[in-house]
């Protein structure tokens, strides 16, 4: 080997092992993070905060150090770099821009004041007083706002700056015409629906289901989706979310007694996250490009499996039978079709997490408005309480009567979350797309399905969209493995000819 | 204020900054050590292996920065600083001492020997054959007093060095002091208590215990001893610890279904070092003196509890019946005096972490003996196994017939621990003369603990030990919280009048 490439490669092992050093202190933020969610005691939010800043601080260092830049610059001119090794080029140079902009108080400042701001967040929901999260959420919005600025250039609007970190190559005015096609697209499907004769019998779905056999029930459907326990957990928490990749992936659920429906689907829905996680490429994983493409596409996993293959029929073919048995005489005399039916009825509702295919994108469209009005100044947050109200009556048809039901029901703005919720929305549009897709290669989907076979389902997404990680950006990801642009079609495709079919429009 | 107490003052906000920085990062490594532990997937290990080598990595760079150096330096030159800041400077400038003598390499390469060694320790200890570890042992020795020279100065030995990592200002020789006056006494204990007709009934401890209602009773034990569960928690492990300070302290435990007594003696142990934890200064727990003062210390706390309290007659006296209430049926024929002498047992044993009150002490001065011949290079590792089983017959009357109850028992060799064991002697020393200065002030301490009253005695730690940190040393601490120093002498007037009262001696 000549000098040349001798020192060439030592740049490497040098930007590789400076890279790998990042991305692990990220993941250990992510488990003190998930350990706050789940297990952490009740006075340890403080202690908790000012460890989380550390992290955030020595990361920031990290991410922000000259070597890196100058690692980054030498290796970015050196011609014939493979497409990995590029990828992780322009998410570091990308990733370094962004945290040099931002000072290091500002960074530090802000994971402590949204580490207490998730803290009061909790009270105000479990008091359903609004008045307790207030002041945090002023400060949160302030400090999100000024990290915004700090890091705005060109035409970017502040919102767009946010938007980047959840969703690179999108942007607030693209989001705005996507929206614009599928909210009256979506209203239009509601109103017909809502004009239907069929409704489905709702009370096939009472009942006094034990948590305890919830718990197992979900955890047999996870297992054949192919999550590794080995790799990973599951718990219990307020709010259900996935933490963790690639060797230890932690998802999280909560049951009511009354109603199994949410714990099914949540859980479904965070094994859908967990799967990508634990879907990446083993060697690239700990790589800037190796990780997951973008929220968009994280949410694309969950969506398909909750909605696409979990609230399907061919689904419930097999899945209807173990769970009978796992509710001994409570769904004894509940047919299969008026399961599915139930399962799937469309009712406008005050939750977005327990929102129906139908309406949930509206619940996305209500929090992109009001978020993006927030970050541009045109509302205030004591003002945001009656612009929710407002919101989900104009958008949904309905007033929430407390503000748990309402302002209060998510945890993302308390965690400085701004710019999140449309990931949502591009979500389903994304898990649509790919179905379509899927079932280009796998023509029996449904019997497969129908078989509670679902390991090609997770083989598939593993090849497609999980190994590649974050390669290339969501829009050239979707072109590569679509063979066409994110469109709304697929989504509004799948939702007619569903809906047609159970409301016979 | 002028312009150089600006000066100051700044330096002072910096120089806390930097420190409290540090103490939160080594609280994050200290839960992901934790959650290793308990909850981490089996297939984490390897990526955790990571986050923890990147914790490690860039606390070492903030203990090592030259900036705090020249701040600790400057600060240090100021007159009429106040106690607690000279203690921080103090601890700052040893710490830093410690790691920048210590070469990056052999910081790393040590991490890899003793990681190998410990895989080689437990295989070794699972086919019982000391062959397959010693060439590990003999590198993790070499290694281990390679970083020791690298320390060492003055008139120090290298397992001084050692030493002072977990015990500061303390030393081999004040130990081999310590443990002359300690060892012969115990064994002349021992024969008395092995010459007396009085035998406690063993058959009393027998019985089905189930693990739930063991977890519910020591629950409430841990309770009344005022281990805030809002500021804790209690979970599983194979071995139990304890992890965490201050608002967010962790124990463990484990259970046996056909024995209780590990349990209760288990968690009152843990539970006695989490309430150090908890017990801290909340001003002080992010500065370099606030936490803890040293292992033997720490230890102090939890042998106090455990043995001091815990297996005393007046604790039984109050907790005797809400056990018998946990185990319905399962005690119900056995008396109060019974228990208490069973419990108490004296039984020479191969193993230490079984071994009661009187030999647990000849099992450290054990392997403080050979450690000590091992660092010095009077004892060759081939030569370890027949030196222990020599020690074993000399010390506790025992020969183990196997290295599995031999010298292969212990982890901490294999993990380069060395100058580690004596602080268990420590704590049982300390903890004793702790006591006695206790029951000047607490005169109705017996009284209290039979009533179930234990906060008395949390609070007196709380002030006279827990709060002060590290601000002195320990045998400072001793000094002034005892009017004495460290001495053997309260220990064994507390083992002599307990078994000489159980054994009529």
């Amino acid at each position: 080997m000549s000098e040349q490439s001798d020192e060439l490669s030592d740049h490497l092992t040098r930007f590789r092992a400076l890279c790998s050093t990042i991305q692990d202190l990220q993941q250990a933020q992510g488990l003190l993070d998930w350990d706050q969610q789940t297990f952490m005691p009740r006075l340890g939010a403080e202690q908790r905060s000012h460890q989380l800043a550390a992290l955030a601080s020595v990361t920031h260092e990290r991410i922000t150090a000259p070597e890196l830049g100058e690692l980054t610059h030498q290796l970015s001119e050196q011609p014939n770099l493979d497409q990995d090794l590029r990828a992780d080029l322009r998410e570091v140079a990308r990733e370094r821009q962004r945290a040099l902009r931002l000072p290091r108080d500002l960074v530090a400042e802000r994971a402590r004041v949204c580490a207490r701001a998730q803290s009061a967040w909790e009270e105000a929901l479990t008091r359903d007083d609004f008045q307790l999260f207030q002041p945090h959420l002023e400060r949160v919005l302030q400090i999100v706002r000024q990290a915004a600025e700090a890091i705005r250039q060109d035409h970017a609007s502040a919102y767009d700056v946010l938007l980047e970190e959840y969703e690179p190559a999108t942007s607030e005015q693209a989001l705005r015409q996507l929206f614009d096609e599928l909210g009256p697209a979506l209203t239009d499907l509601l109103q017909r629906i809502q004009g239907s004769a069929h409704k489905p019998d709702l009370s096939v779905l009472q009942g006094r289901f034990p948590i305890r056999a919830q718990e197992a029930f979900v955890l047999q459907v996870i297992e054949r989706m192919g999550f590794a326990l080995d790799a990973g957990r599951v718990d219990r928490s307020t709010h259900p979310f996935t933490a963790g990749t690639m060797w230890d992936v932690r998802i999280t659920n909560r049951y009511r007694e009354d109603n199994v429906v949410p714990a099914i689907f949540g859980m479904i829905h965070e094994a859908g996250h967990g799967l990508y996680e634990q879907g990446l490429d083993p060697k690239r994983y700990r790589d800037f490009s190796g990780g997951y493409c973008s929220l968009g596409i994280h949410e694309s996993q969950s969506r398909l499996w909750e909605n696409l293959i979990g609230r399907s029929r061919s689904f419930w073919r097999f899945h209807f039978e173990p769970l009978k048995q796992a509710f001994p005489g409570v769904l004894d005399r509940v047919q299969l079709d008026h399961w599915y039916t139930a399962i799937n009825a469309v009712r406008p509702s005050l939750i977005r997490v327990d929102a129906d295919e139908v309406t949930y994108n509206l619940h996305v469209v209500l929090r992109f408005q009001l978020e993006s009005a927030l970050i541009a100044g045109q509302l205030q947050v004591p003002d945001l309480p009656g612009a929710w109200r407002e919101a989900m009556q104009r958008l949904v048809g309905l007033t929430p009567a407390s503000d748990r039901e309402g302002v209060l029901q998510d945890v993302h703005w308390s965690a400085g979350l701004f710019g999140y919720f449309p990931t949502y929305a591009l979500g389903n549009l994304y898990g649509a797309q790919f179905l379509e897709a899927m079932r280009r290669d796998l023509t029996e989907m449904d019997e497969l399905v129908a078989r509670g076979e679902l390991r090609p389902i997770k083989q598939w997404l593993n090849e497609h969209v999980h190994r590649p990680g974050r390669r290339d950006w969501a829009p050239q990801l979707c072109q590569r493995v679509t063979g066409a642009p994110l469109s709304p079609a697929p989504a509004l495709r799948h939702l007619e000819r569903k809906y047609g079919e159970i409301y016979r429009l």
